[in-house]
């Protein structure tokens, strides 16, 4: 039998990251029409914006942008080879913001940069802090991000790096938010979209039960994380997975914000636009077979024109109960056993005049 | 916490419909060549005429149009969330004609019209019949077709309105028929399409047993359904299905409609664009699990142009049981416990010369 | 009730084949980006080839072409009817070449010609060799291949043909292959495929193990099967199975090799674009609920242009076992039993200057 090379990869580990590395991901990947219907069939979107060339038009873009949600987890899917196949866990987000619409057509590229590492008093793992940029085929920055995720060490008695924690803000301002390019809500048809509902009728602190549930299935998480092209094989390999923590295959936790971000719609039809991504944790992990319910709380608000606000939004996913008293924390302070996801983000609504 | 909103919506109840009224429904979608990919892929669908831009202008149409029945389903799941989001039997279809052909990029806009009212003697539930029409981008009527549907009244005690329940046609007549747009058949190719079986083989009272079986998974009906932007909770939320009358995820109608006409093709290999919806009754619902038969029997003949035809149809699907020997009624004149639906459709058919 | 037509077909049995028999296939299809999508999603590929417009107009095509293997799979869906119906067994593939790049918007045809026939010793069977062709809507020619098949007889009794078994190549040899069209390695950007290896670093004997496995679901092969609009009823029919050998659905060869090719990114990165297919073997069955890994070993090399090369490799898929150790045959020759496909094939990969 011939020779064994070994080509095939297996990831960094927590020693083969350093402090400013700059990697380049594998592969471009033209998002098309194809993937906006494959993204509706997986989540159940319904917003008008993302779902209508026509609908898009009359609000001033090229046609239906791709969902901003969609190019995150293709961006993120990217950098997984690179950064994460041998991640503990995904512990958080901060500094996400969209930068530019994505239409059918358009070629994104991934890179990533390490701007923090820090061991772990155990030893056995660290943490690994990126930044990651998605661009398209021009070079234009599509929408960056920070996220950190513990990654094992290959050896215990590797030594320690300088330890470097980057700071990071706790939310995007207003200020730095990106309104699309061309986006107008002047001539917004509300009938249309859904609701009447505008920047105007909410309120910070409010908070929305989403109602309906979404019970997934394992085909589906696997064709999502696929379509993403997000091959961390804790998705997909039911027989590796037997022996880990959990038994089973993970859902990766992106599945979750778009099942409860397309729930949001019934309470935000008008909040169509994911702008910014403050901040974000997987608080538990989520299984074929759980039904996803989600609710929402308003944060913050802001004014970006006469015709388009932002709502700053808390989106907390729950498995298996319904979000009518909108579970998060027990009395004593800790994530309630249901919560999946909370999420905190910034998205465009129109301003009535 | 802040205080909570009740923007989200749980649907209309009985009292909420009044006559005449008119229901713009949310949101547009653009419909494209992914959806076509998914449609294929959701039903197993071979007909030459939606597979095949060449075949297609080889016919006379501008490229492969949409299957009608995908843009049946997406009008439908329109207006689920303002007539059906809590129905509790959706009762029959009549009046249904496809009336323009629709292509990759085309936009579908849903609005409905409350067209009759009447209380059940219970006093707890009600009939809802609307017209619901399908239009374009540029306010081109799609297709139409009425539908009533059984909606659970809010209060048992709420007066009843007067009782109207429209005059519906038995079926659509040949004359009502509208020939997609540029359509010719003189140049079909018979042997590209499957079958040399045009116009004047079929026979008013033939029967064909259209043989193959599919069976439907939980992912694939989730997927079409979610495709068809229908939201309707029974499809999706495992966990409130569990205290239901059926303990599980019942599979929206129109994924055994269209799975029975794409196993059909093996007989009606050249009847591939419907063109009207006499009407069709859900008989039993369907589950993921099950497995789905059909057969048909021509109820009608009729000729639309010197090369076109069109046949009326009976589509008969049938769960877990082969349709070798049409099951239907009982002796006593009953529907078979394995019949799933019961449709009465027109289809155009090349005409041989 | 009506007179039962016997239109739908049930397939060719032994008997129905003659030699020098030339099948026109139904129906042409047409690949949009829809397909591309979901093959993608089916699939987890990656290869930036069949991934990016961008880098694929970076190496001289048009755009990023269809994977090759989706279009083998839709001209092999198309032959199913005519020529596998009844098939017992897959048995192998000769011959294979894919002559010409497929991009989004063209149409496939599909046509058959019966090259050999041979009755088995039992009386009960027959085996059929047909060479498929795959053509575009311009009838330029895109693919073909040889394929053999045991199909049963309709009777026992009839008599047997003169048996003619074709002279086949034990592979496509490397003057014979078709470098698509306007590609170029010259300005190949590896990082961005993800990988460095080119031409030079693979040797012949080299094994490659491509770590990653892949757990398949009934939705996701269905989902599959139908997309390649593939209809023979072992994939779908969980009722008629029931009565089978293996008791379930069988899932469609194709599914293995398009799952194990994508798993090969890993390893094979920059060898994105199959030329050839030598020869396979699916040598025992996959079902939903197993899960697939894979391994490479290279067979042979040749240089094409300056800057074009083409590795020769077997792809042996293996389920529910590691590849870390290249299962394959066991000490008395014979397939172990975990091994899946056997398949050989040749792809482009970069010449690095």
């Amino acid at each position: 039998m011939g020779k064994v090379q070994f080509k095939s990869k297996h990831g960094r580990f927590f020693e083969d990251f350093k402090l400013g590395q700059r990697l380049v991901h594998a592969a471009p990947r033209t998002l098309t029409e194809g993937d906006a219907a494959f993204y509706i069939a997986l989540t159940g979107q319904r917003y008008a914006m993302t779902s209508s060339d026509s609908f898009a038009r009359d609000c001033g873009l090229a046609g239906a942008p791709l969902e901003p949600w969609l190019v995150f987890h293709t961006v993120f899917g990217k950098s997984v080879p690179d950064i994460s196949a041998n991640a503990v866990a995904n512990l958080g987000y901060a500094e996400g913001r969209f930068m530019a619409s994505v239409y059918p057509g358009d070629t994104v590229h991934a890179v990533s940069e390490v701007i923090g590492l820090k061991e772990n008093s155990n030893g056995k793992t660290g943490v690994v802090y990126v930044r990651t940029r998605g661009e398209n085929q021009s070079g234009e920055t599509l929408l960056e991000f920070v996220r950190w995720v513990m990654v094992n060490k290959r050896e215990a008695a590797s030594p320690a790096p300088e330890p470097v924690v980057p700071k990071l803000d706790g939310a995007v301002s207003a200020a730095e938010l990106f309104v699309p390019e061309g986006l107008t809500f002047e001539e917004y048809d509300f009938r249309l979209a859904g609701a009447r509902w505008a920047y105007g009728d909410y309120e910070v602190g409010e908070r929305i039960d989403h109602v309906d549930g979404m019970t997934v299935e394992e085909a589906e998480h696997q064709l999502a994380t696929r379509l993403y092209q997000n091959t961390a094989r804790v998705h997909f390999d039911a027989l590796a997975q037997k022996g880990s923590r959990f038994g089973r295959r993970l859902i990766y936790g992106g599945v979750t914000i778009s099942i409860a971000r397309a729930l949001a719609f019934n309470g935000l039809e008008n909040a169509a636009l994911t702008l910014a991504l403050n901040g974000g944790r997987h608080v538990a992990p989520l299984f074929a077979g759980d039904t996803v319910y989600a609710w929402s709380q308003v944060l913050d608000k802001a004014e970006l024109a006469p015709d388009i606000g932002a709502l700053r939004l808390r989106l907390v996913a729950v498995k298996n109960q319904s979000c009518a008293d909108f579970p998060l924390k027990t009395e004593s302070g800790e994530d309630q056993a249901a919560v999946l996801l909370d999420l905190d983000y910034w998205a465009a609504i129109p301003i009535k005049r």
